[in-house]
């Protein structure tokens, strides 16, 4: 399969930052060639289709760095509620309720979406049950996925039987999964280790998964540093902070990708940049819960890497990196000035930062030759768009434009959408079962 | 013409917020009846239109209290910068380089995706000249408009020529307008005065028109305590805050409608409470420009009525309802807890509390029997709304819905969008005439 994108206008997001007027080769998986406009070379004569980009903006597919495709299904069940209670009275019931089939339609549906919001790789986090269920749904899809199960190995009266796991079952059980996934579907499809948080966790499941992590260079996904509440409890538990308890046991490091980060203090900082370790930003989800409004500006000073994620549907109430890269850049202005983050920033933050906090920057993540095509296609022709201007380009992006811009998403080099039309999977048949499934987990809710 | 809309789940926010299963039966502008489902009440035999609203939403039109339709085509031109400069550099110039054809297709552009967002009624801030052309732009869109030329009287070096306007020409112009087009199109037109701010505007302009406005019950709008550096310029030239200098003019009253309302202090928060002056809450624009969060909880919380408005396109840079609703719920919760503004406050703002402030609300703002037919239909069958639960309607509308759910639109009994297409104006025609004129006004502004 070969695959030419004609007459695009291509943010590349490469070191450079170019921005570049021309085609795209596509041959397989990869980016072949990139042939800026006006330049004579030859072109080959047979490709399987061409794709006219005239007035169209083509971007390296977005990258979301912290979902729950098991929580797609609790969309809009717990509203106006705080954290804790919203995991306790609400998460953790439904995640419990949760079957083979109903997991599946819940990753579905949040698979169909992100791919129609222009996200081509999550890292996902699982609940304890039927992580094969994800795994399978994000095959299906089309969508490029980090996925775990998730590792909770401490006990409590709040956490419903179902979800209570032993230190040795969690890591059997998600090393079992490793062997069965990692690398699968030509590399598109690999494994992610996803302790949930600190208070979820021993020390002796923590320390058991980071030496089988770092040397066979496994991405660890977790949260940290959400909320004040859980900022207290880990203290009292552990006597250190959120980073610095992960810098004692030695898991902090280029694999570790922690969401939120909202209540650290200077030294979590400083370790955070000293370890290399990887941000998500997740302002949506933040907002919403209460949490707080992460200082992402200073993060970008210090060069530490900071990627973006919608987090689950019950707390967003969306999966559109449109939305959390537009609120990247919006909610840091009334506290710093309008200069406190650049458009650009934000857009790196949702495509390269991403690749570099996966550990595949040298594959994904912006357009050059040789990358993996990972690419999606944006029309400019809606009103909400009008004008689109180019001096402006990065910023055009992020504040105007939204998921209906979303025209063509290629992952691996193949066409999972092309003109809204989800190619992979049947997205009709999909709203319909995950309405069946949802209701049965209301049930068990309220 | 009447008009069935069958089996849908209607949100009134009549006095009661009813949520009601039921049909809705328009006869020409009005809403007839209301025919709740297992009612055998028998429905009149002829209708010159079925529509079946199954798994759809139906809801009172949004009304935005404040938008700047003449600024549309400046979309994505002013980025990143404090609002003194975005006004001065970017704005302004822009506005003074507009023709009567420019504004034209830039009130049109912004009708268009208005319309497409669910919003049928605006409270419109136009500029010094061409005010006509906004007029004729809405009447044919088939939106809802209260429309004002901007009022600027006060001389400065910062304003372009073209902007500057004599008090007897200011107030002139703007009665004649009035004469023309006030209470056109069976009302839906109607004048609405347009003072820009303190600082643009002289006593005598203010004065001229306050006896005017409240003799023939005609809205004033205007902005108030955007920005820091705005307060201290007005204390400075004015000897008291915003909101003083307003009431001690006599211009607050129910007849007043304020855009941001941002730094108030105790004393404004008390006098727009005794005077029953509305405030416009427009979130995106105040964090785009680094303005501030306005305390909206706190003016709720003391019955002050708040309408919101996506402001002008160049400091959004969308003109979407579902975007503002968001918001609005979102940037408080992180200060004032995930409590600080329910679902339903947020959609009475959108609704209810914005006909309050057009002094329109035994027209418009709920769906009654009686009322003016101006009414939006939700599609929930779409991947980011499902499950669409219904127990928390409120939020399943203001956090997963976003401007793709609008399927059709009806404003005084007419269909003016429907299936996502626009019935009374060209929305490709609209963008490429106004592609054209944007990169004309960005010559003069570049």
């Amino acid at each position: 399969m070969s695959l030419l994108i004609r007459n695009a206008t291509i943010v590349t997001m490469n070191p450079n930052r170019d921005v570049i007027k021309g085609d795209i080769l596509i041959e397989g998986q990869y980016i072949k060639k990139i042939i800026r406009r006006g330049n004579k070379r030859l072109l080959p004569i047979h490709y399987t289709k061409i794709i006219d980009a005239t007035d169209k903006i083509v971007l390296p597919g977005f990258i979301q760095t912290h979902t729950h495709l098991c929580q797609t299904l609790f969309r809009n069940i717990a509203e106006d509620v705080k954290l804790l209670d919203w995991l306790q009275k609400y998460i953790w019931p439904s995640e419990a309720s949760h079957s083979r089939d109903s997991i599946y339609y819940s990753a579905l549906l949040g698979c169909a979406e992100l791919i129609k919001g222009g996200t081509t790789t999550i890292l996902d986090m699982g609940t304890v049950h039927y992580t094969d269920s994800i795994f399978e749904a994000v095959r299906e899809s089309g969508l490029r996925g980090f996925i775990g199960k998730v590792m909770m190995d401490k006990k409590s009266k709040n956490i419903p039987d179902e979800l209570q796991d032993t230190t040795a079952n969690s890591i059997a059980e998600s090393i079992k999964l490793y062997e069965k996934w990692h690398n699968k579907e030509d590399g598109r499809i690999k494994y992610a280790f996803a302790p949930r948080f600190v208070l979820s966790c021993s020390e002796a499941l923590l320390k058991g998964i980071r030496d089988f992590a770092i040397e066979n260079d496994l991405i660890i996904h977790s949260h940290s540093s959400e909320n004040r509440s859980e900022l207290a409890l880990v203290m009292k538990k552990t006597g250190c902070r959120n980073l610095e308890y992960f810098d004692k046991l030695g898991l902090t490091g280029k694999n570790l990708v922690l969401a939120h980060c909202i209540w650290l203090d200077k030294n979590e900082i400083e370790i955070l940049k000293r370890t290399k370790t990887n941000v998500t930003h997740c302002p949506s989800s933040n907002l919403k819960l209460g949490s707080g409004i992460a200082n992402i500006p200073e993060m970008l000073r210090q060069k530490i890497n900071v990627g973006l994620g919608a987090d689950g549907a019950p707390c967003n109430n969306n999966l559109s990196m449109f939305m959390e890269m537009r609120l990247s850049g919006l909610i840091q202005k009334p506290f710093y000035g309008p200069q406190a983050i650049s458009s650009q920033q934000v857009l790196e933050m949702a495509t390269i930062n991403g690749a570099k906090a996966l550990g595949v920057s040298d594959e994904l993540g912006c357009i050059e030759e040789g990358k993996t095509a990972d690419i999606i296609i944006l029309d400019t022709n809606q009103a909400q768009t009008t004008p689109f201007v180019m001096n402006n380009i990065y910023s055009s992006i992020i504040y105007s434009m939204n998921s209906e811009n979303v025209e063509t998403v290629i992952i691996d080099g193949k066409i999972v959408m092309e003109d809204g039309e989800l190619k992979m999977i049947n997205e009709k048949e999909i709203i319909k079962k995950s309405k069946k499934y949802a209701s049965k987990i209301w049930k068990n809710v309220w």
